[in-house]
């Protein structure tokens, strides 16, 4: 997967000369339009992806009689494809599995590598579902330019961090594409890139005749663990089980191409569940780079990280000055510390609360960024807790090549 | 590997408007100037290869202590590149390997594809190396449009004929790329793929933007058996051992591809030993054709099959009357039994004879054809017998991913 804070050896998606001062949005670049917020409604059209709306979240609810993930309720996953066929699949008694993944092009993750894992990790528990998960190491080794070692080594330590946010092993099968990659995989690889020519990548990913080969040759590796006959030792003899996708929305490309394809090739097309993008701590016209170690919470990051980045990074929506924001209130439309409250504060009631006092001027950014330090501390120390007790041994299980037997029970 | 009789989704290599009616030789594409044959000085002088001549070749009889092949005396094999390292390399008392293959397009062999097998056997005893045979049933695949399976099912069998020749399985591992891409060959063809962008394989190979991401992402899959790192369960420790690839001249631009890349990722470039190529029964403008069993002697022939089609088919350098033939004698120039036997009638003497009787007019087409019939029916028929007795069990063996404790002694 390649992550939409990188933004190297990427090419405008579908841009024409007229649209070059507009958003772009692809698996390599994230740009809104100069000085806007991405505009996730034109993202839906031009993409051709579904809203996720209320009944369907419902529907997840009654489904799994659980309540649905914060994600959900507040529309941080907010695009589909196909996830009704997901849940009649599941009402009639059967299953899927899921698919997700990772570019590990850096040693330490950011609280927006987590919220795909975070999400999947509750889909999984809320559907008792197998999942694979996709370390992207030949990908970043191609984008990045690392070294075939490094980028081994980059994917055994981020699949660390992901196995800390919990995942059931007895259900969830973690790979390397440099590991994996090969036999009934490989076989899938070809299928798919027989029918996908260079000027339709070109088209989808913006690639150029400079473009390297390993970039062309790529799209396939991120396609085929959407079917199943990828992981023979997972799924064989189940070659219709449907799969779900959750992941950013900028990898949709991927998985256009992908279920263009699969018809084709006699395969179903994974449907997918869609997120939005989490904002860099100088807000959501800013980018998170990984050169500025100030423009994101890294799950590295002290207590003390935290504190300093959010009080003299994070981007308010409160006045100049305290006078002014009694009178007008903060601007929650733009405030990082609320959009950050309301990815990981759970407590809807106190998530509003502080909206409505923030809003009206009653709270200053000061009380509210405080409240966030506290909550993404914890968040945090959660995660290092867990991370700190993953062994070598725990990443070894993640990844053997080994069939699950009681992954649907 | 491609076969230069194939003739399927290639395009023009390097040539230009002005060059449209001249040769054309790619892996996929193999046509000589219109009505003429293939001019092999100008093909060495366009790919920057070098000509074997005879000090090469009497310092192999000199270091192998044996007799240089019939086809190396004849200079079938007649062009390379780096051999001299190689030899340097054997002198010093060091070793090296073999690398060559087949695409496995169809059921049966023909006697040019056994051409490269034949030879490379030669070597393996003469020098008493390893040897790594690879079946690119991922290209037929792509470039035939067969099934996954069904180009699975011909690498199979094709690996039988190849089995058949004869190769010392404690020094010869053969393998399909459906099979055995993934883990240290799979890296290693990433690097590759990294070192050669779109506009590069369109230089040599002249790919299309039409064309579909499967074939451009082949050539690094036919780059990387030149490097030992590919078969750790082989070269394990030993990243510099040499490669010598026996190879009909076609293949040359995967392997100017290869060479180029070696050194940016710190690889030693391979050595090639290179063939022209086995003519048409119909004669050496003409081109074999798999849709015509005529063109070709196939290794499944009856002796009835090889008796009406060199008698029928194999053109024939004599004159159109016994009188004109006694007069002025046959063309050896243009002769297809004379070529045929100057390949598989290993007597120099009697070869010698042969063309000088009937270059004279003193032999008949008749006598000689009937000369060849019996040469080709022994060949064929033994090649049946070896095949006969190769079981599955022998194809899993020489497949097997495994250790080769005595291939260097």
């Amino acid at each position: 997967m390649a992550e939409h804070d990188s933004n190297v050896g990427g090419s405008a998606v579908e841009s024409t000369p007229a649209e070059e001062e507009s958003q772009v949005v692809s698996p390599w670049e994230v740009s809104a339009k100069a000085g806007g917020k991405i505009d996730y409604d034109k993202l839906i059209e031009k993409f051709g992806c579904q809203r996720l709306d209320q009944s369907l979240i419902n529907r997840v609810e009654r489904l799994t009689s659980s309540p649905a993930h914060v994600f959900l309720r507040r529309g941080v996953f907010f695009a589909h494809r196909d996830l009704n066929e997901i849940l009649d699949v599941y009402e009639r008694g059967e299953k899927f599995y899921l698919y997700t993944g990772r570019g590990p092009s850096s040693e330490a993750l950011h609280l927006g590598h987590l919220v795909p894992f975070m999400f999947t990790k509750y889909l999984q528990d809320a559907f008792k579902v197998p999942l694979v998960i996709q370390l992207t190491d030949d990908e970043k080794c191609m984008w990045k330019n690392l070294s075939v070692e490094e980028s081994r080594r980059l994917a055994r330590e981020n699949a660390k961090d992901i196995i800390a946010c919990g995942f059931d092993i007895t259900r969830t099968f973690i790979f390397s594409d440099f590991d994996y990659v090969g036999g009934a995989f490989y076989q899938n690889m070809v299928r798919v890139a027989k029918c996908v020519t260079f000027n339709k990548v070109v088209g989808i990913f913006g690639f150029t005749p400079e473009d390297h080969i390993g970039k062309i040759s790529f799209p396939p590796v991120q396609a085929v663990p959407s079917f199943p006959s990828s992981f023979p030792h997972l799924f064989a003899g189940n070659d219709n089980l449907r799969c779900l996708i959750p992941c950013a929305i900028d990898q949709d490309p991927y998985f256009r191409m992908t279920r263009d394809v699969a018809p084709r090739i006699g395969y179903q097309k994974p449907a997918l569940i869609e997120s939005s993008f989490f904002p860099a701590l100088q807000g959501e016209t800013g980018k998170m780079s990984a050169s500025d170690p100030n423009s994101a919470i890294y799950v590295t990051d002290t207590p003390k990280d935290i504190k300093n980045k959010v009080n003299r990074h994070a981007f308010s929506g409160g006045q100049d000055s305290i006078e002014n924001h009694r009178k007008y209130g903060a601007n929650l439309e733009v405030d990082i510390p609320v959009k950050y409250l309301s990815f990981f504060l759970e407590d809807d009631d106190e998530l509003e609360h502080i909206k409505k006092e923030y809003g009206a001027g009653r709270l200053l950014t000061g009380e509210v960024k405080k409240l966030l330090i506290e909550v993404l501390s914890k968040l945090v120390e959660r995660h290092q807790k867990a991370r700190a007790s993953v062994t070598d041994g725990m990443v070894d299980a993640f990844m053997s090549v080994r069939p699950l037997p009681h992954m649907f029970s």
